[in-house]
């Protein structure tokens, strides 16, 4: 019997003036070929309508969008009192992006949906009606009540998944904010959410090196000696199956992923190129750490061509089907 | 008419007890599914005899391994003092291998060769017995004439070219190290060499940024502004097509490397971890800026296999392609 979510997935459509509406529509429209499981969208049904033909079916409770699903887009509406415009952002629609993300998290808190997505939002339009946090994680992860020191980013795709240690820094910062403690810190969390989200008993982590061919030893670089390396005893120590340092220009073959469940990486480009590289359709964001699960498309709002009908849904579609597949194997192992 | 080259291929043996004999040896062997034109070697013939059953054809001359090149596997003997074991590098098979770079680079320059690959070398080895160059493209440099500053190493695989402006440097280096004018001389390196080697009339250059998301116009580190982009604005002031700085992370998918020729990146992982990810069999290292045609396959002597068969032969034979394909180029627009 194939496993199937237990309630429906709750998607927040994101800024309404970027791409997220588009493709949450598209996405039902290839509900089928996609092999999606029932979802819910939130957000202002009119900017739905502005980029779509498509049938849109209202509903109050999620519990309703399963048999909604067939006959329509299952809509949660917020009360919006101006229609947005594809490609024109505006602090209104940053509203509507922020409340729309506040239910969809709300909803999955309470299990009345199984997990939640959520759509592409504009930071700039954000922080401009005060938004305190860097990124629709960190916001997430409080409404959780959990630390955001604790939830990892993880990119997951078909045959590769990184985890990045430090995120968005300049590179010449990233070595001033490398410890053992955060290496280590992520890396468990890494593992366990390779337990609780993918079903992985005993999983593998791979860490890389910072430095080319992993610092040759400190010849060119003593942050795998003095940092990366007492971070992978802590953890072997603990029983964790952990490996490296790694070259990281070796780890990202088709043969070298497969010794792997995750790759630890040291700084954002390290653990986003090779992701999007070999799967940029298919790249998910998963936050691990979390009570919940969520899930989110690896691209932005792409305000450029929102309204154009131009807006690739294979990622959206990638992040819907991965939340389903984390939430199934938490109830199981629930 | 299909294009061949004029004269053979010079193919330095590297060191003896690593796999450099073995992976020549077996494309020799599948000289014909892997579509090489006929080669030379340089070096022990008892280091290929050693790991290989086939049959060798001793030559004193390039021009005599064209018709010995259907019998066996042509090559230039060296006088050898010790016979080598695979797996086991001494200072004596640094100096073969040593030797078999210089004939190989000398045949090269006097045009007895069409263009030289050159086997893996230790450098390990090398150091102790006095070598002083970083590396065999620092050497073939020298021998040529060509300042060290002058040639840029070019990774490069079916569908991706990329080109780091700096090498072997620890990450916390990078930024130090990095200047407007390095990236800029390496940029036009590139850009001549996708003309000269590539046939290209008018190549396409990607440039990378440092930062993640290619510095958020400022957010997130300033070497965009105030390094890449007037090395940018200087070489499109001379007429080259170059664009960027682009978010590294989102230059390496399938549409996006249809954008450019090569990329070039600012550091080595950079660099090397798209192309590895995507191209791992098939990445040939090419030094561009020479007077002559070199590649090498983008691995090393790999000890630990040396001497078992399980060596693959696949990166010697992209790089045979490769020095074959440029220098065919080369002669139609000499």
């Amino acid at each position: 019997m194939a496993r199937v979510v237990q309630n429906p997935l709750a998607i927040s459509l994101g800024d309404p003036a970027g791409i997220g509406p588009e493709v949450i529509a598209k996405c039902w429209d290839n509900r089928d070929s996609f092999g999606l499981p029932p979802f819910v969208a939130i957000g202002d049904p009119r900017s739905v309508a502005a980029v779509w033909d498509g049938p849109i079916e209202m509903v109050d409770d999620p519990r309703q969008a399963d048999s909604a699903f067939d006959f329509g887009l299952p809509l949660i509406q917020l009360n919006v009192p101006k229609e947005d415009v594809p490609g024109h952002p505006t602090v209104g629609g940053a509203h509507t992006s922020l409340d729309s993300l506040e239910i969809a998290v709300g909803l999955a808190r309470s299990g009345s949906a199984s997990a939640v997505v959520t759509g592409p939002v504009s930071k700039e339009q954000l922080y401009a009606i005060g938004f305190q946090h860097p990124g629709q994680t960190e916001f997430v992860a409080e409404r959780c009540g959990v630390s955001p020191g604790n939830v990892v980013m993880m990119l997951a795709g078909p045959t590769l998944r990184t985890v990045p240690v430090t995120t968005h820094l300049a590179l010449s910062e990233v070595v001033p904010n490398l410890s053992s403690a955060l290496i280590e810190s992520r890396g468990r969390a890494a593992l366990r959410g390779l337990q609780r989200n993918f079903g992985i008993a005993e999983p593998r982590l791979a860490v890389s090196g910072l430095n080319p061919h992993a610092g040759e030893g400190g010849e060119l670089g003593r942050e795998e000696l003095e940092l990366i390396e007492p971070a992978i005893a802590a953890l072997a120590a603990e029983g964790w199956r952990v490996t490296g340092p790694h070259p990281a220009d070796t780890m990202f073959h088709t043969r070298a992923r497969a010794n792997y469940d995750a790759a630890l990486c040291m700084y954002h480009d390290q653990a986003l190129i090779p992701i999007k590289a070999l799967h940029f359709e298919e790249a998910v964001n998963v936050t691990l750490g979390l009570p919940i699960v969520r899930t989110a498309p690896d691209h932005g709002t792409a305000f450029d061509i929102a309204g154009q009908d131009r807006a690739d849904p294979r990622p959206m579609a990638a992040a819907i089907r991965m939340a389903a597949e984390n939430a199934i194997q938490r109830a199981d192992t629930a």
